[in-house]
């Protein structure tokens, strides 16, 4: 029985996993923080869990969470750098889903994250958890970053287009919409349902702080540099990243669709959560509202000799706290598919 | 193993049947039929299944559907009822969400339903598929109807009160509000998005087929009529019922909320998907969407001498598919809970 | 030409005056005060208004303000009461679209608001703003307090029933459904699109502050006290309120529907902001989307002996800001639907 | 007083017309035809004109039409190209709506509408309805073919930086998303609400019938070919497009951001119906929800060397029946805004 730990668990990323662990029978939840809400039930929080999870919130606790065999932090960027080594020097695993670990270069992450990091002697031994790029070192990973929503399905689009070296990768688009989820559950004026609902709108259209850890992963598959614009969209419903990107084709290179589906087929086919589609066929956010699926279409125009890749994903799931699971799997050597085989709800 | 046939799974009820017993290792899905999508492979029409269930739509055939141990019907009313009988003949076990077989007074059927019953001779012998209700009767029954949405949620909430004799059965109100995918997935004008969504209105507001089917079971509930005024209300959203139940206490009688608080608490103390909540909390739609759970909160007013009862349910799950599968199930022998444990997706 | 000023212009009943006001050549609006965004345009807090109202957000200002012929206070409650007097006092009119001066015993309102009331010498003297009830006194009204979203359509659905004493005045019952947008700008974790989207729920089960305000209202037609159950509902929409009312007949009266159909279009027929439907049609809160009618069907069950009542407004509009103006255009004896014929937005 | 009739109104562009024309004191809506709901009052239909429209639907009949000063056709492709030449030769203006008339190459058109056109020898004359294009044009036309949705907002978009040749004409993306109103009011099962809501996706990979169409004005503006890459994404909401407009900068070329600020501010100036943000600020559809209003920004990057512009506009009114509205105004030298002025319903 796995022991695990969620700090931070009152935002969606923590009920997430509490609905992905609470059914496992190889998984025990035995703690799960809040500094607001300690000594209250976590069902009282999040009433879908009545009768699925009797526990209450306690204080962030390090002996407490010593016990577990791996704690995620569901918490925002800046507060994992502060407690992590605690915990690894327990010899407890750690799995961050907030920003912390995810960019390499240190100065960068400042910039971005306008704070200086705490803990930057752990960054290069943290694993970035993206198991269709990083399984074998996922394996042995004490401590995972896991990607953000948009860098999930972004790098998963381009992945197999880079790796085969067939797009210009100086002119890289990623045109991404976004649930409103993704913003967490912090009480902001601009994601009330009456700002957000029944519009469209981009934002962060200056730079947005997953373009750094985007590039950082596109730059690795190109073997140099990429140049990428990228623009997010608030989209009025829940969950659900829709990732539209373009890449011309390499000049010199020619294509056909054939050949292009063939190498996201096989890059792909033994991914148990990265879905291919028929040629024809286009993915849907609410085809993988609630599952750990990513659904990936590739389409090209002779006429503009441009590569359309969409890629679909729950940022919730895939786009978060189901890649987290994922990684626990991969490292204690389970299943890796184990409590992700859920079905998206539809409609 | 359990081999399971689906009539008719092209309509919401049937992908939430489809993603309910997919996963599970004692059932077999062996048979889904269709007019329509003969040949053609069901998660191509509902992506939500592509990786979960390979098989194609076939046309409905007794002799195909005779080898399964259970067949449902996830069709429009009026289709059980011209084919039950043969595969009751064969052994089947029948498992009907339509409404033929769920109002036993069949002239009353034919008027709200405005067809003439085409098999009568197994009215009678239908098991109404209630579990809170008929529990023993399901375990040997050879047909079920299975109770409508409307029906489930408005039937538990008065029961507990009927059963103990303490309101007024004579002026009963049920203000009952439905997602829209209570509608079925028919392209009808009224359920499109621009008609539906940012809007709310009663329909049926003259008289709804499930009214007789409600106040059948309240009338047995309360040892005598009833009169029961229900007014539904098409709700902007996709999944979910909230009945909302005024009872003005009987004359004479006096109650006390701690009293109505243990009436619904013993009531449905062993059962496993009814959620009598805490007094103060109230339920939402989103609490349950997804789930099997019935979320019921009870409060009292002496100044009006009211009791006020909340009920919600996805009327997909425990509304209508997650119930048929409670079913089966109980008829089968098996934990109640079985394939039905999924917690409500939140947010 | 009329110069009005707007007290705490930021939230939704704010920018719906500006909406409503700014086209209009009878009008002047001269000041628009927000503490928080002073010196700011405010096309730039509400960009909906861009090129339509060219004015700063500036600090509330006596002196200012009481250059105005008129000021709305569109603030929370508890603010307009202290300093209206003061604008009075200069012979500015006021509409106050908060509660502070709805209800005339102010120890009632002390008790429901959690607040001394720190101007009740002014209560007996302020007009409730509901034209349909009190026109005359309007005109000469002074001060002004515009009914709240859901006393207006509950009142004006009971009204002609209670008139006419054609119901049990003990047995009332009002199911309340609102968009979210009844809740204000602010920013709470409640009103998030990820919590109150596609899902409804009852709140303020055991007390709205609406209900002794309907009750003043309600007892008044009735020329005796009501007993009335009242139990709002948020709905996942922006805009729109549906009221349906539930009404026993008075014992030993006899009605019909044409009677009852008959006593609403007489009740209403010269009012120019409410719409009584044919018998079969019932109202949709679409429908009234961004107008100022409040739409009213009316039917009856014989079997039950209850008359169900249907009201749909926009909450934002004939609930507030619309109903706001109304009042203004009858206090200086202009066309009483002077900027008030906009067409609902359908769809 | 202009006559005004409207062909083909049941659907949202022809309510949308009558909502537009209705209030207006310089037009009279004469004549608004609907084969299937003959003699039917229009606001039984469109419930939101109760009050604002006393008039019944009649069959389409040219008689009756020729009394009309100007007649739109607010139907699906294919019909005005069978009845516009009777009109015109009776000295009717004609408004289409429609595609019939938008593509002045007839075999392209034929191509994408898969349909033999009709009425070649008008599709010369007909004035492509884009004022900030055609104004001049539009003043004496006696035929306009209104453009379609997606076009309006892409061309105004890319318009001033093809016109100042700044921007690589060959590698130009236009991801545009819109709301499902762009659909119609045909009852189809992808529209639904329970299919449509909560969720994204995108439709027309291979090619949309409005790329030819965008591509003729853009070519226009280039003076010479451009290649578009055109994503359309169906978003869950009723009205808006949000166009997200990709352009390298042309190669030889320097921009800055100024500088491009001054080209789309300079461009629009005396445009009534174009307005271009400040810099910082972007687009959200919900600001002109209800409008003819376009907003856009534009944004540059250095480091990838592109320019990114957004353009939003409600499809029903700057993209549809408002631009109808506003061809209207300039061919019968009214003033541009009349009838058009209304503030977008926010929230």
């Amino acid at each position: 029985m796995i022991k695990a730990g969620i700090i931070g668990a009152t935002g969606y990323t923590g009920v997430e996993l509490l609905r992905l662990l609470a059914p496992r029978t190889d998984v025990e939840i035995s703690v799960v923080t809040s500094r607001e809400l300690v000594g209250s039930p976590v069902h009282k929080h999040f009433p879908n869990l009545r009768g699925h999870l009797d526990l209450n919130f306690s204080a962030p606790d390090i002996d407490a969470l010593a016990q577990c065999d791996v704690v995620f932090y569901a918490t925002p960027h800046g507060v994992a750098m502060d407690s992590v080594a605690e915990l690894l020097a327990k010899d407890v695993k750690v799995i961050d889903l907030s920003a912390d670990f995810r960019i390499k270069d240190i100065a960068l992450w400042e910039q971005w994250y306008n704070t200086t990091h705490s803990c930057p002697e752990l960054v290069a031994d943290a694993v970035y958890g993206l198991p269709e790029i990083n399984r074998e070192a996922i394996k042995s990973a004490k401590l995972i970053a896991v990607p953000g929503c948009y860098p999930t399905a972004i790098q998963l689009g381009f992945l197999p287009l880079l790796e085969n070296n067939l797009i210009d990768s100086d002119h890289l688009i990623a045109d991404a919409k976004s649930g409103v989820s993704g913003a967490g559950r912090k009480a902001a004026e601009d994601f009330l349902l009456c700002e957000a609902t029944e519009s469209i709108r981009a934002y962060a259209v200056s730079g947005h702080r997953h373009h750094p850890e985007i590039c950082q992963g596109l730059s690795e598959f190109n073997k140099g540099e990429v140049k990428l614009t990228f623009i997010p969209h608030l989209t009025p419903m829940i969950r659900g990243i829709l990732a539209t990107l373009y890449a011309p084709v390499k000049s010199g290179i020619e294509v056909t669709i054939e050949q292009l589906q063939s190498v996201f087929e096989d890059r792909y086919a033994e991914e148990p959560f990265v879905d291919v589609l028929p040629q024809g066929e286009v993915p849907a956010t609410r085809n993988v509202k609630g599952s750990n699926k990513c659904q990936i279409s590739v389409s090209y125009s002779e006429h503009t000799n441009m590569v359309v890749v969409l890629a679909a994903e729950d940022n919730l799931v895939k786009g978060a706290s189901g890649q987290a699971i994922h990684n626990m799997n991969i490292m204690f050597g389970l299943d890796e598919s184990a409590g992700l085989q859920g079905i998206a709800l539809l409609p």
